[in-house]
């Protein structure tokens, strides 16, 4: 039997798809003509309820919320709009990071370049030294329980990218689809509500609810200053008008009554066990390799030492029926892991205790072969 | 009271919303945990079951076939896989044609120049020169009952066209979201179709699920030559993942029941008397300014002649509660109307035989007055 470590997508068990198929029913019964019919149009930023939710979710103004038709969706409206008239267009990214926004923005254009993420965020020796240098379009940064890497950006460097963020004249971008499944201590404050208090400061913050509702809803949106999201919209109207009215409402309500917060706990419950069992087998095998100790999320990663090519460390491991995902692949094209290691994501969410400690135990026996 | 000639979406009685929210609450208590899933990712061209019926509903492989959300975004997405590597950037279009598509043409670097449009489809004989000076990327077409002007493009013309394409090397771009919505006469065949037995010919078909079903769906597909759908399949993975699971089924399912042909007869039936008042009555009131007949579709278009500014005739109609689209704004930026003339489209999909009439006597006092 294969040991997935490749694939970050929800375990079905963290999917309350009955509770969201009644929401659905119920919504059928009463309300089948509009939520047939086109959305109403008009540099539309979303529907008007499910922006409601948004806004109380996340203590902001509805009127600063965009929807889209999930994170990646928004992610690829962001790019056109802040690459298209940038007097820059260098992006700075964490290396490693999520490899499809680097993707997206070269693109629309980006030249995307990596900035080294230490155990807790960003190194901001190195960060500042680039800004003497150029002032990008935007950094873009994945701040809580980070994909790949599991790290979270501690308060105090969110606090200096954010005042950077003002003395520099640039923009942040700020993906949050994992925040909710925190499973130890205090979340640090989002970087968007940091920038209300700092003059100059911009953040435009990215959200989904693929990982604590559905992705099968496709919803995601962006938190962003007054204007941004009418600008969003029109940019969407012109791509593909509007996401599906049915499934805005049926994310609305799934807010409305309470489902969204309840599943978020139940997620919680359902993958600390395999984090703490991951987090635990991941030290006494492997050693002390890994980026940090998660404190929620998907993932932990480790980088490790090996005399061999990546790519002959993930032939030899899935001969041993252990798939990987290559590594390298999450480092901007000017960065790499750290010299004599490979980078791994190992995602913990979708594995039980015994099957992430049996791959990793293997994993261990490739790479003291190829060590 | 507003009449509104402004709104090309279809009439709610057209869209069979009880019977789309029955087959959705069967799929909601049969395949829950699927549709609330991520689909399969992999360059996933669309769900499986939908371009079955897709490929059935057109007698073509299915895996020829492209699903996206809504034919908006299939036309953003093949703007960008016809454009990008293109020698040239040049995109012909019908004149007047559908603005939102010259909008993403141009957002992709496209250079979008209009070829006049008869009663019969291109003026062939422009085309033919336009091509001896330089062969463009791609050549848009709506063939039938086109929006904005209810044109048809001949068989003759068709043909002529394939042909050209084959000669000189360039793609056609036919869009069709209105062809199963025929009141008269025979349907001219697919230049999709057409291309299969001319050598060298080469079309991308675009279709929709907005009209002859629902557009709250958010279903569009491209029909293309092998290889095509695998490489859009890629770029949409990279801006969206997919579209929604539960939607595609959706779909999938209202052809598998036949709903989706009853509902296409049900359509025409629905249409039909509104068409022909609207032709009887713009004869009638404006006399031989007509474009065409139309033979099915939402829209009959007039060339008015008039004295004054487009701007003038339009403020002069809406102070008599008549609302018009800016008929210039369908007209690629290098062309306009005949001099003298207002191009006005006046879509009869959603009013009454005495509101289009009403409208349309109204609209012929403005005239008079600006004539």
């Amino acid at each position: 039997m294969t040991v997935h470590f490749s694939r970050g997508i929800p375990p079905l068990e963290a999917i309350p798809s009955l509770a969201i198929a009644e929401l659905t029913g119920t919504i059928l019964s009463t309300e089948p003509d509009r939520v047939f019919q086109y959305a109403p149009i008009g540099h539309h930023t979303g529907d008007r309820e499910l922006r409601d939710q948004l806004g109380a979710f996340h203590s902001v103004d509805p009127d600063r919320i965009f929807v889209t038709n999930g994170s990646l969706q928004a992610l690829d409206l962001l790019a056109a709009h802040l690459l298209k008239d940038a007097p820059s267009h260098l992006v700075l990214a964490e290396a490693p990071t999520y490899d499809r926004a680097v993707q997206i923005f070269e693109r629309h254009g980006g030249r995307v370049s990596g900035v080294p993420l230490r155990h807790d965020g960003l190194d901001l020796d190195i960060l500042r030294e680039r800004l003497r240098t150029e002032v990008p379009a935007f950094v873009y940064v994945i701040p809580d329980f980070q994909n790949p890497s599991g790290v979270t950006t501690s308060e105090e460097k969110r606090r200096e990218i954010v005042r950077l963020s003002a003395e520099f004249g640039f923009t942040i971008l700020e993906d949050i689809p994992y925040r909710e499944l925190r499973f130890d201590g205090t979340a640090p404050t989002l970087l968007g509500e940091l920038a209300d208090g700092v003059d100059g400061a911009r953040v435009l913050t990215m959200g989904s609810l693929s990982k604590i509702l559905s992705p099968g809803l496709r919803v995601g949106y962006v938190i962003a200053p007054p204007g941004v999201p009418r600008a969003l919209a029109a940019l969407a109207e012109s791509t593909y008008l509007s996401p599906a009215p049915l499934l805005q409402t049926v994310a609305a309500r799934a807010f409305e009554s309470g489902l969204v917060r309840q599943n978020i706990e139940a997620v919680r419950k359902l993958l600390r066990p395999r984090h703490d069992a991951a987090v635990e087998v991941v030290r006494k095998v492997l050693g002390d390799v890994a980026l940090c100790v998660p404190e929620g999320g998907y993932y932990i990663s480790v980088h490790l030492p090996v005399r061999t090519t990546e790519e002959e460390l993930l032939a030899a491991a899935s001969a041993e029926s252990i798939a990987l995902t290559r590594g390298s692949a999450f480092y901007p094209a000017d960065s790499a892991p750290p010299a004599g290691t490979v980078f791994l994501r190992l995602p913990f969410q979708s594995l039980g205790g015994e099957e992430f400690t049996a791959g990793v135990t293997g994993l261990a026996a490739v790479a003291r072969q190829a060590g």
